[in-house]
């Protein structure tokens, strides 16, 4: 299962909104053929994976990082391929929770008489989809919240001033995962301040669109995303109090605006629950302070990936990463878990997960009577 | 040299104000004796190598980590055992800046014919004494500035609360350093919002005095810092407009209060010379953020240490590390040089120094003519 997660691993980026799928035919102990899910509407990982195999795939174990699939979506069910290649077990590392099939490939293949198993590596396999189980779970994308800071806390001078704070090899590292995500939101504020390109520099595998939340719809015209909105998707989210104007001009920019008007400042449910629906499965938050607060507040941040630079900036009015009304003690602040910490250059990363009830025990709850096949009803 | 500053260190915390001194001796690349300072007053680190060698030090060379004193001090100068053990060659890693010394003893020694040098392991000898070294040549003692935060650079809750940030293993670091210092530094304000013991616990090699940045002389008597002046030292410092009234009743208490009435605020660099005055190596700065910022704003600050907790807390008012007026830009904040991390279970550990003038090139300074020997006036 570890051979098949690393093959999954390779989809990253390429595959969303799908889930990265990794898969691996045995034959006594001896590795057969390998096969990922490579692009988005592209062959499953375990019909290329038999593909491979052959006619060796006959009376094969088949190890698969998700259950396979048993309705006709972009492909055909890769039950039905399993069925015909004559694989005698299928072990999956956990179910997979779309509602589609949710049980229900496992469910047909033991109909079919084939050994099925789940649960193996399915905590590891949970971490790599979590952005697809997230969406499929709960309708919103995967939020990734980044800033950089000083030694000192700060994410900006007194003066209002922010570049730069972290090492150039940070920001490289930034731009990376600028090109796996799908959006980049940020606060008007953050247009204003520094008018930012927000765009993976080199291009990665994906162009994010520009998010900007924005409810008066200040969004300068002569900003940089606003000059730039025909080249690169470009998303205003405005309250009830933008004018229309405002609206009006910077549609004709090329930027789509959309417009959240049931609160004064734009919810953030509601901008997730759209996000979602358009198909993102990963967002990057870059802040500011307002914009990441607004976003803890309501536990809509699943992961931080912060740089800390050997800066000293003082200032009691300077700028820190989360503002808002935050934690009155101490002891209810959010613990982070999973927190991986790496050197880049002059600077720490440190990086980590904020547990949310949607993924409390999820390979537990996805892998339930290991080897039995819930009902998907 | 390696093995002379090994052996030196082991002098920390048990030497100062003197230096930490290692000394080798060796015949023919092979290691005869080694000898360090091991507790103020005690015989120096060349008397100890030599007694050990005995006979075998003639004709042999020294390698010492620092210059040999000339002068009579609490023990006879060194350059005299030296010359009665008939060592042939002596190393110095770089020269003593105390005035009795300033390059006499190697002067001393290459008048006796013996031959001197001087440079080897320079910049890890000036590394290992910089406090004695600051001490010296500024008459200030070294500051360490102390500090936890969260991950999105917050030393306390928006409540004030701010137990803990840090895991228990961090907090141990940080006994352990008080336990080697002279002196902790704290802001009356931390007094007031944590009544801290600010003792080393366990206890270290040094008990270090506590000191109070109390320019309104607001210590309350019912403090842990005053109910247990009589067992710890404890220091007041107030400004002219501390009542007697309340200075009369903290000297009660058994603090001892010392008035810096020439400013509002109690001149960091005022108190910063009397503790170098009364033979103070070391000091720990705790905060909170105002005294930190009033130390960074007259460069008094010497190296930060810093624990980082995987904490989220937000708050546009939670209190950051470093306060005061702060830096207008980013590109003029402060850099700071070697730093290290490390992790200490959950946090992790930033520590790095501030480039001071009396610091620059201290090594070069001290080594100027490597195997020449400055003229001590």
């Amino acid at each position: 299962m570890r051979k098949a997660l690393d093959e999954a691993a390779k989809g990253r980026g390429r595959v969303e909104p799908n889930p990265m799928v990794g898969a691996v035919v045995v034959q006594e102990d001896r590795l057969i053929a390998v096969g990922h899910h490579q692009r988005f509407g592209g062959p499953h990982a375990e019909v290329l994976a038999l593909e491979a195999a052959g006619d060796q795939a006959r009376g094969a174990t088949l190890y698969v990082t998700l259950e396979p699939c048993c309705h006709f979506g972009k492909t055909p069910p890769c039950t039905e391929a399993i069925l015909r290649a004559g694989v005698a077990r299928v072990v999956a590392a956990h179910r997979d929770p779309f509602p589609k099939v949710a049980g229900g490939g496992l469910a047909r293949l033991r109909e079919a008489g084939v050994e099925v198993a789940a649960g193996v590596g399915a905590a590891a396999a949970v971490d790599l989809n979590a952005p697809y189980l997230k969406r499929v779970l709960t309708g919103s994308p995967y939020v990734i919240a980044k800033w950089a800071m000083t030694l000192d806390g700060k994410t900006a001078a007194a003066g209002g001033d922010s570049r730069w704070i972290s090492s150039p090899e940070s920001r490289a590292e930034v731009h990376a995962v600028r090109g796996r995500v799908d959006g980049i939101v940020v606060g008007v504020g953050t247009v204003l301040a520094d008018d930012p390109q927000l765009t993976a520099r080199p291009p990665g595998l994906r162009s994010p669109t520009r998010i900007v939340m924005d409810s008066r719809g200040r969004t300068p015209l002569d900003s940089h995303l606003a000059r730039t909105a025909r080249e690169v998707a470009t998303l205003i989210v405005v309250g009830a109090e933008a004018p229309s104007e405002a609206i009006d001009a910077l549609r004709a920019s090329g930027c789509e605006v959309l417009s959240l008007p049931e609160a004064r400042r734009p919810h953030v449910d509601r901008l997730l629950s759209e996000l979602g629906r358009r198909g993102m499965t990963n967002v990057l938050l870059e802040g500011g302070g307002v914009v990441l607060a607004a976003f803890f507040e309501i536990g809509a941040v699943d992961e931080v990936d912060v740089f800390i630079a050997p800066l000293i900036e003082g200032g009691d009015h300077a700028r820190t990463a989360v503002r808002g009304v935050g934690r009155r003690l101490m002891s209810d602040s959010l613990r982070l878990q999973n927190v991986r910490r790496s050197l880049v250059a002059d600077d720490v990363r440190i990086q980590g997960e904020v547990s949310h009830q949607w993924r409390e025990h999820l390979d537990d709850r996805l892998t339930s009577c290991p080897g039995q096949v819930a009902n998907p009803t």
